[in-house]
């Protein structure tokens, strides 16, 4: 199974690919999408749709994972932050792809083991289980790898509480 | 000029043709998009995007109007309507139809002659100003055709303005 983990956004969208075969999980590619400062905002949502729909072309995840949306003290990024989420959305509604959301809270259960672990934990969790040298650059990538690697080991012990 | 005016969301877009001809303005066609609430959210952004494709293929606007996207009480509708309205952008900007924001006081302004008018007096005069028999149904086609119309008096003025 293929999971595309996205960490949504308008000027940085991140993105993870993981394999999940069993119990075997592994990163498959990983990076960003990213619109400039400068481009009108109408234009930005253009490009990361066309990114967006690039990576599912070259991919064609089984599943995409993403955050639930939540407000922080940033009003006005979060409205940002939905457009670009929209967009993301219609990008894998288009291809009949099934959007799973998880919670911070579930991420960092199923990653790291309790769910109000801290980020550089979660961070240093993905690492090792998905035996990298380093925690992967930029942040906003590292995020989509943790939720796709959620939605594996969630998917791994649903199976093995099932006895596969 | 053709002006392609927005009231966006998620369960109800409205929407509102209005054709500019110099001093002169009519109501060119209006209506709703409407997504079903026991669709699934994504599905409701993928139908969304379809009837907008459909709506701006049938009608070829000049430039489309929306409303700046303001946070009211309810966060959550206001992350649901953020999403639709990336949408909705993405359909204009995909075809390069220039988008224009005004903000709900200018919408007055340019409809009633003052920032603070009540929504009532804004539909009476929207009635009044494109000839119409009854205030539009329902509201959110109304508001639609309100901004658009917003945009044709404000486009007028400027050129009157400058004499012509």
């Amino acid at each position: 199974m293929t999971i595309l983990g996205i960490d949504p956004g308008y000027a940085t969208i991140g993105f993870g690919i993981v394999e999940q075969d069993g119990g075997a999980i592994r990163l498959k590619q990983y990076g960003t999408i990213n619109t400039p400062a400068g481009m009108e905002f109408p234009q930005r949502l253009a490009t990361i749709y066309r990114d967006m729909n690039e990576l599912m072309e070259a991919f064609h995840p089984d599943v995409m994972v993403v955050e639930e949306l939540f407000f922080g003290n940033n009003v006005t990024t979060g409205i940002g932050v939905a457009h670009g989420r929209g967009v993301i959305l219609l990008a894998a509604a288009e291809r009949n792809i099934p959007i799973i959301e998880y919670k911070p809270s579930q991420v960092k259960q199923a990653v790291v083991g309790y769910g109000n672990a801290e980020k550089k934990q979660v961070m240093e969790m993905t690492r090792r289980l998905l035996n990298l040298e380093k925690i992967p650059r930029p942040d906003d990538a590292a995020d989509a790898i943790a939720i796709a690697l959620c939605h594996a080991r969630s998917n791994t012990s649903l199976l093995s509480r099932f006895g596969r």
